[in-house]
């Protein structure tokens, strides 16, 4: 079969000309994804991924019916495009996955123990892949095949990816064999990435960024060009999804917030334009970012992981003056607005290696404001990111560790309730003990619910909890968790254990009651 | 009263004369403490802490009935001396104390509800400090007072610590007044530390530290001398204690790590003279330690939190290049020998800050290999480093997660049981879930305990429970921690909720008969 004729747009795209060569369908690179295999992806929170490649592979599969047997590990920064990794996961394709996922087909492959998934910190991740810590027991060490969309190849081969980063140097390190899907449909980014290798310890350096518009790197991924296998064009857009939109929860939580930053303010204890923001996915992170638009706050930045659509209008009214993170995931209409004044955010925007956006040493530098959503959190303060019940995993940790652990200000924003199938308020997020605990007390400062803020900085835990159940639990809650509070402590002060307050035995019974009686509200009493 | 009149060997020690017209005695300064202060002193883990004025305000209170009437919100690094901040406590003199403590009137006060403690991570202590986190409902942010020990006042009035350098640059930076005890008893440490202050973000700068000898700061300690109200004389040595022998368990732990990193040097995944080495305290540290003198690994080098007299052995052992920490804690023994051997030792070590010895920026750049111990670790990898039974406070979180969390091998070590009152084996240590976490499944790497190490580096959950409970449980405690394992893996995979499968309501079971039968082994099978 001859190869295929290089269109004009992936000529102006391709700036090496040996590169060309290497063009080839979809369809030639079957032989190099044996069943078993070790793959990397690009991409992140759903953008930048690969999918010609992935689509194919699942085409073939599921055209002769091969479910089942041709299975792999897949590595990618984040969460991949669900018309891919999602449906590789119902294809029964995926063997083994790392460190974060999105889709409801992999979920269900997770949780009923025919994935193989783990989640770990965003800004680890790369490094111990890097460190062989994820390939130990292959023959090579190596990934046998890592697939990566590029928006352009520059003439030293290297390339600029799309609208992530993510961990695409350190799974190009890490590269056994290269394919690059060159990506005609999206606008070339040269310029808007800042790209930095993994060194092996005892041979790392600083990142020596001490503001959000410090570059310190390279603005392409260099790459072995002999690594390189195969080229396609691809001319899939990133598949994404409309933005959440900000309900009254999120909104007075929001409100909550910016009224924190300006006592903060007030007291000397944040600057005027405040600190590097980090705001994560979902309705009350797009309620902040929208009330920041409305607030009296100016030269705003933003450290974060992922920008989305509000931060356009942030951009737009003026208040924000840099944004960086390892991924745009722009809503359709976003990605449009963001392509059509491609001149207006360019110059403001950079995207680095999740390993970098996510650094524990950036993060505590630049003192970044944190702000996530968790699970549920309980009256001491750890939080539950990743596990409902304990055991069913949603999307894996993320970067909410990476950032909580070291920001300046460590905050989780949660409505204090969720409904349950017959209750509107079945689940309080705010619970004894958290059933999964990925942050723990000794991280967070600050717990928001519409209710009101509870700020537990140096406070003990029993003063946390007394806080954190007044301000944060709906009115239909407060009085349950006090009651477990005050019988736990008081048993564990009689006892001389009662640094922590607990009823071990009972620290479940709301979680119970939940699954028991469909509520949390129908508890019996402490 | 007349001001005492300096003794030579004072004199020696203060190189500006006009500090030494601020010499008094500890009574001179009890005006400066009235009930209700916020109080820092100097001070990790039991060494170059104050010692006179803690001394005498403990006699005052003692000698004029005042106990209760006079308490204080007490911060300092990491632990003070037993002579001091426990008598405290048992004078009823603390009302709150972070960020970490040792002594058992102090535990008491804390675990009976007379002393409100929250234990940070030792790294961001001094930073949330400085911020102002803890003094933010006070009219001034400021502590009142900080009472610092000093073996050297430079000709500047700057302070060249004793064997700590801890938080003391912090909680000078925040001292209203500052009392200074200059300790004649102990050498001059003078050009053993390198010290670093604390910038407010957004004008922090890297810490530009790439190898363990690095250093990036001042030999002593800056600070405004108009703040200084008195200086005080000390002749009171740090009262350690003796060092906790190896016993088997440990030796056996010590064999299966060094076995290990063996291992991992043969598959170049370390270096042959390994990577900066942390260790915690206790017998099992210690057989680490003692382990490598006798190893075949050579030019070594330590980048942790406290040096003690196995690090002695292993310089003089020839294997160690150079150590590095916040604090220098030997046995009374130690101490001696140290002293004695001043000049072999003195440009082999460097002590910094907490802040920069915990630093995740630097830890993470190093590739440090850092081992603790804990409470107990669960099946899936958390692991409690605080609290017994969920609730008694040991002594707090210390370094474990700094290190831990961003460490590139995280190493937990324990014995597989713990005796219980009536059953030499009533406590596993390995567990089905733990009753607090302060270590998330994210961030460890390894388990070790006499029997074997688990190596659970890129493992799901399940994978982990499996390979935890084989190579790490107790034989008494193998079949317990399976049945549980596979009771809720069955369930969980059923109901579709079998990433992590826990069954919520039994979790706690083998806790529940340590509790109410003596032992972990009478739990009733699941």
């Amino acid at each position: 079969m001859a190869s295929p004729i290089a269109s004009a747009a992936l000529k102006a795209r391709v700036k090496r000309p040996a590169m060309l060569k290497k063009l080839c369908r979809p369809e030639d690179m079957l032989h190099h994804f044996p069943n078993g295999s070790y793959i990397g992806w690009s991409g992140f929170t759903g953008v930048g991924y690969p999918k010609k490649i992935p689509t194919f592979l699942a085409d073939h599969v599921e055209q002769n019916n091969l479910q089942g047997k041709l299975r792999y590990s897949l590595f990618v920064g984040a969460s991949s495009g669900a018309e891919t990794e999602n449906r590789w996961a119902t294809l029964d394709m995926i063997e083994r996955r790392a460190p974060h996922q999105v889709g409801k087909a992999i979920a269900k492959g997770i949780n009923e123990g025919r994935i193989h998934f783990f989640d770990k910190h965003l800004s680890m991740f790369p490094v111990d892949l890097v460190y062989g810590f994820y390939t130990k027991d292959r023959p090579t060490n190596k990934l046998d095949v890592v697939v990566v969309e590029a928006s352009e190849i520059k003439e030293d081969g290297s390339i600029v990816p799309g609208a992530s980063v993510g961990a695409t140097p350190e799974l190009l390190q890490l590269a056994d064999k290269i394919i690059i899907e060159v990506n005609t449909a999206i606008p070339n980014f040269d310029g808007l990435h800042d790209i930095t290798m993994t060194d092996l310890p005892p041979r790392r350096k600083p990142y020596l960024i001490m503001g959000v518009e410090d570059r310190i790197g390279t603005t392409s991924i260099p790459i072995d060009t002999d690594k390189v296998v195969g080229i396609v064009e691809s001319d899939y857009k990133d598949q994404t999804s409309a933005n959440t939109e900000a309900d009254e929860n999120s909104k007075a939580i929001a409100g909550h917030l910016i009224e924190f930053f300006e006592h903060e303010v007030r007291h000397g204890r944040l600057p005027a334009n405040l600190l590097p923001l980090q705001s994560g996915i979902g309705n009350i992170a797009n309620a902040v970012i929208g009330g920041l638009e409305h607030s009296n706050f100016k030269n705003l930045n933003v450290w974060t992981e992922v920008i989305q659509d509000t931060f356009l209008d942030l951009f737009d009214s003026g208040r924000l003056d840099f944004a960086t993170a390892t991924s745009v995931r722009f809503s359709p209409t976003g990605f449009d607005r963001f392509y059509d004044n491609w001149a207006s955010y360019k110059d403001k925007l950079l995207l680095r290696s999740q390993q970098v956006s996510n650094s524990p040493e950036i993060i505590r530098r630049l003192g970044v404001i944190g702000m996530n959503t968790p699970v549920e959190v309980d009256i001491y303060a750890h939080a539950n990111s990743t596990c409902v019940m304990g055991s069913r995993m949603l999307n894996g940790l993320g970067g909410s560790a990476d950032f909580l652990r070291s920001a300046k200000y460590s905050i989780m924003h949660t409505p204090s309730t969720r409904p349950s199938k017959t209750d509107p308020h079945g689940v309080s997020c705010i619970v004894p003990m958290c059933t999964h605990v990925d942050q723990t007390e000794h991280d967070l400062d600050i717990v928001v619910t519409e209710n009101g803020l509870a700020d537990v900085r140096g406070l003990s835990p029993r003063e946390r909890a007394r806080v954190i159940i007044e301000k944060c639990a709906h009115p239909i809650y407060k009085p349950i968790l006090l009651a477990y509070f005050e019988k736990a402590e008081a048993e564990c002060l009689r006892k001389g254990m009662g640094h922590e307050p607990h009823m071990l035995w009972n620290a479940f019974d709301m979680h119970k009651a939940l699954n028991d009686e469909g509520s949390m509200r129908l508890v019996k009493s402490w």
